[in-house]
């Protein structure tokens, strides 16, 4: 999508040894663009989160292993370099995925043609990666259609939670690629951004990449969806999803829940975009099943930004010795779902439904 | 309640012609107590939210008129000085209704006695907003009671939103009366805070008094509450109100109404406490009719904070182009509210009961 007037991946590799990526530690403070020349540096990008989303992760790994290809010159080092990326971030499926998928690309083909072959394997995955969202972003884009017929000449309001965007992916994103779809297609759209705590995705990052794109947005503290739900400036919701079971209960950034309650309550369509790759066919039961992350209160205590001088300050907003938790992630059961946005079209959250649409895939352990 | 080991109130006055307060807008980063000796002082505390919360401006407002009876000697001048508190926060119901109690009290009477009437009147004003406080503990405290008898041994969890402590009221609070009450008795009690974006007064002063008190809790990002309560880490809540309409709709912080889904789709007790001056016997439909200030973006933008070496900072924490919206509260249908906790005991949230309860002043216009 477009930053700074330009068309940008999250990730690319502009030439063999060097990958490129954006620093999203920086952003919105900063736009800058790192060169990473070595697996460890890429590793080093990964584990510090200058790249981080499902999608974005492994098309990086995937690269990273492109670098691999180059570095080494047998099996059992390549295997130990295949194994730092994935030890960056352990729980992260699409990362081991893409890791493995060029292990598996790279077995008993000359050592000569590892480079090659492993650059157009990372090429692949990346741009798989950015047509599932392009796809998300066909089938969400009839969606929105939808509601824009029915108030002609009136905006579309569509609330988001954290970054589904196309920062988390290679390109256009989940939760953003209907948005960026129906904003490119000319459809009057408005996106309400939470700014999602207590990483403040929202605020940082999607409204950030909203921006960059021309996209009419405004941020909002998490606590106010349910108020303009109340106050119909809510058209629709979408969100993201970190993990969908296969009856279609969502796994997504903490405060979801809360919205899909609120979009109920006031006959809101509260919608999910993901890639397949994004469904863990094994679970059922989300709430019971799906464990949910947590993380350091630091995340609560400490926010970062700006002062009036444009100087960056990591501040502490609240008392030193206050006792804090911080839970990433909560289960939005599949009943207060409307739908799911994949790249093979949209679904109900409803098993039968879904095991009708990826039996080629649900039976599959990984991403894809 | 406790501060630093000594009983306080948020306001009071230890001798003719001095007010004193807490000085709310350095908490939690600093325990300041400033004196004020003039109503124009008085003014500026009220105006500049040095005291905030409806029970504290109030008593604070009439400890305000209690300097105006020894500052002027006729009925004009006095009147003057009355208009220049009530001008400080319009909104304020209990502020107008202390002045101007104030101002009954002295009408008529001779100007020599008018210091010595103000001063009682205005201790009457705050130990009236105590007392009511006090009772809402009582009441509340059966409440807790019930929740630990099912669960002997075990730690009752309550979760709240935003300051309704005592910082907003004279002692005791609203919300945390309840609480206070129950640790006091000795039941294990832990507390919830939401941080309560945008102005944080839940990880700024709830956290802040409930420590003081010595009372367990721990804070978290307002998202994370549905969580919480799916995997029955909740027993019940309790919350304050900026308004409560005669049939029981509640307009509380924005997010109260996320936290009453969450409760009602998980079957956790949700309660509001309020003093009866709260009841606005003129408004039936709360989301229709009861106006929600929007206030300026720069609440959701700015955030204070101090840095590792203790030094503080306010510092932007979204991007600087971003488009903001600061929805100030929103409403909880009387649909979603189990009771209303009040210092004449808990009623439903339902027209006929709290007619029923309050007859003698539901058809008054003014607080108590």
């Amino acid at each position: 999508m477009l930053a700074h007037g330009h068309h940008y991946r999250t990730v690319w590799m502009p030439e063999p040894g060097l990958v490129r990526i954006i620093d999203q530690r920086r952003l919105p403070w900063a736009f800058e663009i790192i060169d990473l020349k070595s697996v460890a540096e890429v590793a080093h990008a990964i584990r510090d989160m200058a790249v981080r989303g499902a999608g974005c992760i492994g098309a990086t790994a995937g690269y990273g292993m492109a670098l691999a290809a180059i570095e080494v010159q047998n099996d059992a080092e390549l295997e130990a370099l295949a194994r730092s990326l994935i030890e960056t971030r352990p729980t992260a499926v699409n990362l081991a995925w893409a890791v493995n998928r060029q292990l598996a690309a790279l077995r008993n083909q000359p050592v000569a043609m590892w480079g090659s072959i492993a650059k157009r394997e990372a090429e692949a995955v990346a741009d798989e990666d950015a047509a599932a969202c392009a796809q998300i972003g066909v089938h969400g884009l009839e969606l929105i259609r939808e509601i824009a017929a029915k108030k002609p000449g009136e905006v579309v309001n569509v609330l988001t939670h954290c970054n589904a965007g196309w920062l988390a992916f290679v390109d256009h994103g989940s939760a953003t690629a209907p948005i960026y779809a129906a904003h490119d297609a000319g459809i009057k759209i408005h996106v309400w951004v939470d700014e999602t705590r207590p990483r403040n995705q929202g605020a940082r990052l999607t409204a950030w990449e909203l921006a960059q794109h021309g996209v009419p947005h405004t941020v909002i503290a998490d606590n106010t969806g349910g108020h303009l739900m109340q106050h119909g400036q809510v058209d629709l919701v979408i969100t993201g999803a970190d993990r969908v079971t296969r009856n279609g209960d969502v796994a997504n950034k903490i405060g979801t829940y809360l919205k899909a309650l609120a979009a109920q309550d006031n006959g809101v369509p509260f919608y999910v975009a993901l890639p397949s790759s994004t469904f863990d066919w094994t679970i059922t039961d989300g709430v019971k099943n799906i464990p949910i992350e947590q993380r350091g209160g630091e995340e609560v205590a400490w926010m970062e930004g700006t002062d009036a001088s444009g100087a960056l300050h990591n501040v502490r907003v609240v008392p030193a010795a206050a006792p804090l938790a911080n839970f990433a992630f909560d289960v939005t059961p599949a009943r207060l779902v409307t739908g799911l946005i994949t790249e093979r079209g949209v679904f109900p959250a409803d098993e039968e439904a879904l095991r009708a649409a990826f039996s080629d895939v649900s039976r599959a352990s990984g991403p894809r």
